[in-house]
């Protein structure tokens, strides 16, 4: 058991951290939770696994839960998909005191997240994230969002959750990839912010070596995602600093369609890209990009993928870190310290 | 000149109610924007008449603006209107920088601020509000929203605008059922906190009454509104007191499927019927439902709606004031001061 507790004054919350906490839901979350109906928003790979669980616990604390299926895969994150589900809430009679719970990973979480920040203008919401991902990175923080035709989480809000439900169980039933999707954002939590735990993950090598100490992990991870939005609720300055390697990434996975690299893979050759960039540009300590990429070459993620030059430009103006014809991008000093440095978009593409 | 501030902390703003002002928006604006880019959202009934103005004023303030039409009417308030919208920002290049401005009544105004709220999770929001029902109502207070298939303003969120700008000149455009339409919520401001107001309403008798000094009226209306917001920004207490004749007049609208009856018509219709009940209940002063039937038929608004049974109870469990079987109904005491009552709706439907 490894608990947070996220500070933002009205809008804090738990971050629950435990082994068989997804059979738990429904006693934690009446602990916060002020209505009877919860709408439990999951995909078609995650709720036959999970579903039955979180619905029982749910019932057995006294709500009336339901279930509400979409698609898996990022393409259902979208404004039509969005539409759907606020008409299915009102069509069973959400009112203001009910809740809405995200069971799955990213994609749900955002989705169902986005659904919770504007149905009625707002109900309760609560996390529980099944992916490593969305363990430590969308759960924590409060952006939800929908993908546009022009690019991925352009719609959306700042929303908290009133609480998130995370049980490392879950992870073992993740394949491979998924699995090692997550990882590039762990890694990224160490490359910005903690060099203790960039050389913890490269001593744990391996899924197994991760697994056995996972809560341990996760738990790192979110608290330093804790302190960052704490700091920085509404994306404004420190918060910056998880950009890291995701300037790059969105050119990557725009570039392939989101379809050949998965977010973690596409960040993590974005992590390699932005250090070796740093260094050319006296931004970054020498070495610093050899050291993420041998890290990233153990936990099986892609050190670098190439776009054409155009994919730049298209992506990075509609980046939310955009500012007119500047764009603000995240450097690495060295492992464990970044800093945001505003930069013309024009001098970024020549350096390419 | 009679110009309002609107104290919400980091989300103040000014409202600016001037003759005139429409074509001095673009200096206006430049007080308060950082970016460029001005998105200009109006429809087809408003941009005609005032689009060209708008951006030729926000151009010589120095502004990169572009007008996006939607078909008048309240079917236009709807979530693919919304993508539609969304896609052209991004399509545009929106960046966090750049600004969203409503330029019309209350659809363009709560459709066009959501798209302010969520695009790139919110950009900057400036409103010119170009009728009476606007001016006083939907431009105060940060309430935008779509409509579902099950009900009005069902998606939304609070988001306050950076400036709204009132030219009162713009109201003489107006056909003669707009304008009563919004002297329906200009009285419900007299009814729930202005004695005084009520009776120099009264006084006024019609539309050229009120012509003559309505500036000093849309003042009067939108600093109760600034006083209700400033201590109830998010809907949770006072704010209620301006649903006064709106439960019973969101039965209405939703009964004749928003074509019969303007907003403002329900409303009057609905704040008879909510004093009439309140007097059957004790919660009102006898002799108050004659009062505003009175000065509703000077104004020539109905004072009374017909709707079958069925859809009260349809229409109220998808009120956002619902909680639970619960409903928070606003009874007048008497002219000038109203009382949210939570009662069981099984009980109120009894009363009808």
């Amino acid at each position: 058991m490894s608990d947070l507790h996220v500070s933002l004054g009205e809008r804090s919350y738990d971050i629950i951290n435990r082994r068989g906490s997804l059979a738990q839901c429904g006693p934690l979350a009446a602990k916060v939770l002020r209505g009877k109906k919860v709408f439990v928003i999951s995909d078609s790979g995650v709720a036959p696994l999970y579903g039955d669980t979180v619905l029982d616990s749910l019932r057995g604390a006294g709500f009336a839960p339901s279930l509400l299926t979409v698609p898996a895969g990022e393409s259902s994150k979208c404004p039509a998909q969005l539409a759907s589900l606020w008409e299915a809430l009102a069509a069973g009679g959400v009112t203001r005191s009910d809740c809405v719970v995200a069971l799955g990973g990213g994609m749900v979480g955002d989705l169902a997240g986005f659904v919770a920040a504007t149905i009625l203008r707002g109900v309760d919401f609560v996390q529980i994230p099944t992916t490593l991902l969305a363990q430590v990175d969308s759960s924590v923080g409060g952006k939800v969002a929908v993908d546009l035709e022009a690019g991925k989480n352009l719609a959306g809000s700042f929303y908290q959750p009133k609480l998130v439900i995370m049980d490392p169980d879950v992870l073992s039933s993740l394949p491979d990839r998924a699995f090692h999707d997550g990882m590039a954002e762990v890694i990224k939590y160490g490359c910005i912010w903690d060099e203790a735990l960039f050389e913890r993950l490269a001593a744990l090598r391996n899924r197994a070596g991760i697994e056995a100490v996972v809560e341990e992990i996760t738990t790192s991870c979110c608290d330093i995602k804790r302190q960052i939005v704490e700091q920085d609720e509404l994306d404004t300055g420190l918060r910056m600093l998880l950009n890291f390697g995701h300037t790059f990434g969105h050119v990557y996975e725009k570039a392939y369609r989101y379809e050949t690299y998965t977010h973690g893979e596409a960040v993590a050759a974005g992590m390699v890209a932005a250090a070796r960039l740093g260094e050319k540009m006296d931004h970054t300590e020498s070495g610093t990009a050899a050291r993420i990429e041998a890290i990233l070459q153990s936990y099986h993620l892609p050190t670098e993928i190439n776009a054409p030059r155009t994919a730049y430009a298209e992506t990075m103006n509609l980046d939310k870190k955009s500012l007119g014809s500047d764009i603000r991008f995240v450097f690495l000093e060295r492992i464990g310290k970044a800093n945001p440095v505003r930069l013309s978009k024009e001098e970024l593409f020549a350096k390419l």
